[in-house]
């Protein structure tokens, strides 16, 4: 494990886009198998604790969490504690109610959108219905606080960390809701696709980085800098989702699936922000039709607007500069090894999109 | 305020019936004049402490706390603590969550069960959406919390009082769910619904009684004695709504509208339970029907089964039971302003249905 350090220069440590990367993946994988067990353990552990009478919850819950899922969000308190030189296995509690938190809000996000398949299984709405799911969502934002409960810190600060990931949770939902209004608006603006974007995807990377680091008594710049960093990766992290989306070629089911459920992307916002009055007109005809309607060809026709738009070009380079925020924030407090863990993982969102433009 | 008092009788300071009620309702309404408005600005007060960007949430909460409603759960920790000695002025916080998640509880409940109206008033998810229905409710979940914090305790007390908010609420949802099995068996039990009631309403009202003295600092056989009386004035509440809801007569938009829903009631599940094979399938039929193919005539037939069968007579013992059961454990409390507060308030619930056989 590292210590605190500070160099004295912003970007000490810098490293190759490639390296940081490397060593970035390198980090999470040892984390991921020394701690990841313990966190799924608690996750499962807290439902037992809770003495339900009857199993249903607990069945859907097991259901939902094979689905799967990359974890980052149960990791990052973790390597957030490491690189401040405390022991990760004390942030093993705040990564289970991470990982529970997301997916209290995948299981009711599911439910809204009307999802009926969440990598590959059937989400648990299409599975034990939509009053269930209510049900089993709302547990587990309930789950997700007795979890953070067990943090093997001081009530003062196990306060605090339930006080964060209740605010920065309502700030989630609350950008959910800027989501529903930006649907229902004609001329929906970048700069409301960006708000929603850092309440919606952004304060779930802010408790899990600059809550980590209060729970372990950090304060003042340090939290505002870790805050800061957190927000533009979180706003970066949304941006690659939206462009691999339409771009990307691995893992995903259908190419164009945002244009289908009429998402408002990164992509289709900057279209509808740039195009003409007729093309804006037709493009959110597309976006607002049953996503059973919308063609392949419907699809091709969007992504030729983005083209003469320049819509991929605009978020490859709004990636770009949110790496840069984020690694300009972190830099600031001088700790070499917080620095080097963004490079990484800034690096590691942006790779793939690299080559796109 | 009275104090602790321990007269050495069970049932020292036990009223006539009538007394009782009396006494019950004039100390509630003093405790409402006093404090109802101090808990309603809280209501408000922590939506604004949130710092939302959109204002919808804000705006869906105000629309829903503006249907009104009896506002017991948010007084009931009041009540408590007066009966205990404390200043109810501290149980002012707690009080306030108890009706958040009360409420919290009845928006996603209205999603679930598909109602249109409460209290007259459209239902949340009947006028904003499905999707921003269960948005609301996952934030006034975390509302709650947010309030809980405010508690004016030890920060160690506070965190029993999320704790307990957590565990009971994870019951009540759990009750949900037993109720949904209960409506998906076609042998519905007795032992089952109250099961499923002690879960769903009870639990509740734990909550807000055992909850309120855990936070003043009482344990063992106090917090014990409580929950027990919690627990039945719980299942008492419940099986009068069910009986009113078929045999009152103020307040009900329609006689026997959990007929036409399909609730699985006291009446409904003690008739299943004790009528022949063949009445046991229509009477499953006709709650089974969509509740806008229930007619007028349908729920007479269904009322005089439940004539046959004497499920009214069986509720209204059932009642009895509950409420002597719930003295029996306050009464060996021997603290007399509980035992007062007990009896006045089971007198309360039994009053409208003592007429009825």
């Amino acid at each position: 494990m590292t210590r605190d350090d500070r160099s004295g220069r912003p970007d000490a440590g810098a490293l190759p886009a490639a390296a940081a990367k490397q060593a970035f993946l390198a980090r999470l994988e040892s984390v991921r198998e020394r701690y990841l067990p313990e966190i799924l353990a608690l996750l499962d552990d807290v439902v037992r604790e809770a003495e339900l009478a009857d199993s249903g919850l607990a069945e859907m819950c097991r259901y939902h969490f094979a689905t799967g899922g990359k974890r980052l969000r149960a990791l990052l308190p973790l390597l957030v504690a490491d690189c401040l030189g405390e022991d990760p296995a004390k942030a093993v509690a705040m990564g289970a109610a991470c990982e529970m938190l997301h997916n209290a809000t995948l299981v009711h996000d599911d439910v809204q959108d009307g999802d009926e398949a969440r990598r590959g299984r059937e989400t648990v709405w299409h599975r034990f219905g939509v009053a269930r799911a209510i049900n089993l969502g709302d547990a587990m934002f309930y789950f997700t606080l007795l979890l953070a409960q067990r943090a093997p810190v001081s009530a003062a600060r196990r306060e605090a960390l339930a006080r964060r990931t209740l605010l920065e949770t309502l700030k989630v939902i609350d950008g959910q809701e800027q989501e529903f209004a930006l649907r229902a608006s004609s001329r929906p603006s970048l700069a409301r696709y960006f708000d929603m974007v850092e309440a919606k995807t952004a304060r779930f990377f802010v408790l899990g980085m600059a809550g980590s680091a209060e729970m372990f008594g950090r304060e003042g710049r340090v939290l505002d800098g870790l805050t800061e960093a957190a927000r533009q990766l979180g706003i970066l992290f949304q941006v690659q989702d939206d462009v691999l989306d339409l771009y990307g070629d691995k893992g995903r089911d259908q190419r164009g699936s945002d244009i289908a459920e009429g998402k408002r992307s990164v992509l289709a916002v900057h279209a509808l922000e740039n195009a003409s009055p007729d093309d804006a007109r037709w493009l959110l005809e597309v976006l607002d039709k049953d996503r059973t309607a919308t063609s392949p060809a419907d699809v091709e026709r969007v992504a030729g607007l983005f083209d003469r738009l320049g819509s991929l070009p605009f978020a490859v380079r709004e990636m770009h500069a949110r790496r840069q925020a984020a690694l300009t924030a972190i830099g600031a407090l001088e700790q070499t090894s917080l620095s080097r863990m963004m490079q990484g993982i800034s690096e590691t969102v942006l790779e793939p999109v690299r080559d796109l433009v």
